[in-house]
C-alpha cells in the first residue's frame, strides 16, 4: 500500500521505531476506517489498526492493509502492550493531535515518545486522481443542491428556512455528512463571516452570503455565492459584489504549481486594498479541502507554503461592512503546472433575484 | 458571574495566576460563546475572551462577563502577551484539551505553563435549573421527531431513507444542530452498536435500532429505541428486547446521589450475564450528557465516580449478536436524592410494527 509505504520512509528519518496515529482523518486516510474511536501503529514490520468493541464489525468492513485488534483495556496501557510486542523502543506520535494529559498517561507507561509534525497530512495534502474524483463528485452534489435551492430564495422567507431547506436538498442529493451547518446571511448579519442563520427575513437590497459543502467518499466540497434582492438603491452592493469577484479572479490567476500561497492571497488582498476597503477583509483567501474541510494549504498573508501540482483548496476573498452587509465569493481550484483548473462550474456573476 | 467564581477559587489551589481555556465547550459554558474559535484567560482579576476578526460581530452578541479581544498575530504570541499585561508568571492549561504541539509552542514563548485536570467539566457536571430546562425542551423536541417518525417505519423502506426523514424531522422540531448523525440500524446490522444507515431495506422480524438526539439552547439529548418489524417467529427478539428492558430498568433502579456510577452499570451488567448474554454487552451502560452529547459522568465498570444530585446522564444497556441483530435501549435521567427522575417519556414497550 503506497500511503503505508510513504509513512513508513519517515520511520528513519525522524528515528523512531515506530508511529502511533490517532488523529481520525489521518487514520481514515490510511486504514479506511470512518468510525469515531481508534488508533493505527505502523512499523517497518507491522501495520496495526486497534478500535473498540462497537466498532468491530464494521472495521472488518472498512479497515485495509492493517491488522485489526480490539482493545480491552485504558488506551495508553494497550499502546504500551503493543510496543512491547513489537519492539518500539521509541515511539512517534502526533503533535497536533495528542493531548498533553494523554502525553503524560503514555510517558507513565514508560514508553520513550517522540512529537512529530503531521506528516500524514503531508501526504494527504496532495490529491491522487481517485481523491480528485471524490471531491469533483463532492462539488457537483453540492452544486445541484444550490441550483434546486435558488427558486426558494425570495423576500419574506428567513436565513433558518433558506439553511433547512438547503441541507436537505444537500442530503437528498447524495451527500452523507456536511462539512459544516450551512451558512445563510442576509443583510448586515452577512458583515459576520461565520454567521449563523437566524428568524431575519430576507428585504429587498439584501445582499444574502449562503457558504455551504458537499460530501463524497468522506471528501468534502466548500463554496460560497452571494445574491442580491432587487432594491430600490443597490448600487453600493454591486459595486461590492465587483471588487470581491475581481479580486477573486486576480487571486484564482496567481495559482499554479511553484507558486507561492502568500502570493495567492496577496493577489486578492492588494486589489481590495486600491479599492478602499481592506479594512473589510480579515480572513485569509483560501485553505486546503480534503478528508477535512479546513486543511492543509493555507492560503493567506501569514502562508509560507509554495503550491504544488494537485493541491486543493478554496479562493474566497470578502468584503464585510458592519452595519450593511457582506459579499464572499468561494470557488475550489486543483493546482496544475500552468494554473489553477477550477473544480466549481455554478457561474459567478452576480445573481440579481427579482422581488 | 458564579461560574467565574468558582473557577478562580481553583486558581491558588492550583497554584497558577491564570487559567487558559482552550476548549470549545467549556469555553461556551464559561463565556456564551458558540462559534469555533476562541479563547479566554481569567485571573483573580482579570477574565478576556479572545477570538478572530471572523467572530467580532458574534462575540459581542453572545459572550457575557468577559472583555472581548480581537486577536491578531499566532495565537502563542498572543497568549505571552496576555501572560505579560495580565502579571500570569505561571499560567495553568486544559491537559485534555492542549496538542503537545501547542504547548511545544507556548513553552517557547517563555510561558511558565501547568497542565491542569478538567476543572470546567467538573462545573459542567452539575446541572443548573436553566441547564436541565434547556435538556429538557432537547429532549422533547428529540421524542417529538421520533412519535413523527413512526408511520414511516415500514418494510421496504431503506435505513437511509429513515435516517434522512428522521433528521429533517428534528431540525423541524427545532433543533439547530444534531449531537450526531442519527442511526437507524436494521436486521444484522443493528448488531454494529454504532453502525452508519445502509441502503438495506426493513424485512419482517427485523429489529430495528433507532439512535438519535435532540438540541436546545446547545444542550444535546440522546436515546435509543429498538422497535420490531412482525414476523413468522420473532420469539428470539422479543426474549432479547425483554432482557435489555429488564436490565435497564434495573439500572435506572440503583441511580440516586451517593451511589456509584459502577453499580448502576453493575446492574444491568449482571442481569445480562446472568441470563446468559454477557459476550454480547460490550459498551458502557451509559454517559452524561449535557452541551457535550458524550461527558461526564462515565458509567461503566470502570468508572471510580459517584453520582450526585442533578448530573444528567443515559442509562443504555444493550445486547447485540452478530449475524443476527441487536437491541439497545437508552434513556436520559437526572439523578435526585432518592432515585432517578426520567427526562424520556417515550413508551418502552416494545413496539412491534405490522408489516
Amino acid at each position: 500500500m503506497q500511503k503505508k509505504a510513504l509513512l513508513r520512509r519517515h520511520l528513519r528519518t525522524l528515528r523512531v521505531d515506530g508511529i502511533l496515529i490517532t488523529d481520525l482523518t489521518n487514520l481514515r486516510y490510511l486504514t479506511g476506517f470512518t468510525g469515531s474511536s481508534g488508533f493505527a501503529v505502523i512499523t517497518t514490520r507491522h501495520a496495526l489498526f486497534v478500535t473498540d468493541f462497537r466498532y468491530q464489525e464494521q472495521s472488518g468492513q472498512e479497515v485495509r492493509g492493517f491488522t485489526i485488534k480490539i482493545e480491552h483495556t485504558e488506551r495508553s496501557r494497550e499502546i504500551s502492550a503493543i510496543c512491547r510486542a513489537f519492539g518500539i523502543r521509541r515511539l512517534g506520535v502526533e503533535g497536533h493531535n495528542i493531548t498533553v494529559e494523554f502525553y503524560g498517561r503514555l510517558g507513565k507507561q514508560g514508553i520513550r515518545i517522540k512529537p512529530l509534525p503531521n506528516i500524514v497530512q503531508s501526504l494527504r495534502i496532495i490529491k491522487t486522481p481517485a481523491e480528485l474524483a471524490s471531491i469533483a463528485t463532492s462539488v457537483r452534489r453540492a452544486e445541484t443542491a444550490f441550483r434546486k435551492l435558488i427558486p426558494a430564495i425570495r423576500r419574506g422567507t428567513t436565513e433558518q428556512k433558506l439553511a433547512l431547506k438547503f441541507e436537505e436538498l444537500l442530503k437528498h442529493c447524495g451527500c452523507k455528512k456536511l462539512p459544516f451547518e450551512v451558512i445563510v446571511a442576509s443583510g448586515p448579519t452577512a458583515a459576520l463571516p461565520h454567521a449563523r442563520p437566524t428568524g431575519r427575513k430576507l428585504r429587498e437590497g439584501d445582499l444574502v452570503i449562503f457558504d455551504w459543502g458537499g460530501e463524497c467518499d468522506g471528501y468534502f466540497s466548500d463554496m460560497t455565492r452571494t445574491v442580491l434582492l432587487r432594491g430600490k438603491d443597490i448600487a453600493r452592493q454591486r459595486e461590492i459584489y465587483d471588487h470581491v469577484l475581481e479580486a477573486q479572479g486576480r487571486a484564482i490567476e496567481k495559482v499554479r504549481a511553484g507558486a507561492k500561497a502568500s502570493d495567492v492571497d496577496g493577489a486578492a488582498r492588494k486589489y481590495i486594498r486600491d479599492a478602499g476597503y481592506d479594512e473589510y477583509f480579515g480572513h485569509g483567501t483560501g485553505h486546503g479541502v480534503g478528508l477535512a474541510v479546513h486543511e492543509k494549504p493555507v492560503v493567506s498573508w501569514r502562508s509560507r507554503e509554495v503550491i504544488r501540482e494537485n493541491m486543493v483548496f478554496t479562493v474566497e476573498p470578502g468584503i464585510y461592512i458592519p452595519g450593511f452587509g457582506g459579499v464572499r465569493i468561494e470557488d475550489m481550484v486543483v493546482a496544475r503546472k500552468n494554473g489553477a483548473r477550477l473544480l466549481t462550474s455554478l457561474s459567478r456573476k452576480l445573481k440579481i433575484i427579482e422581488v
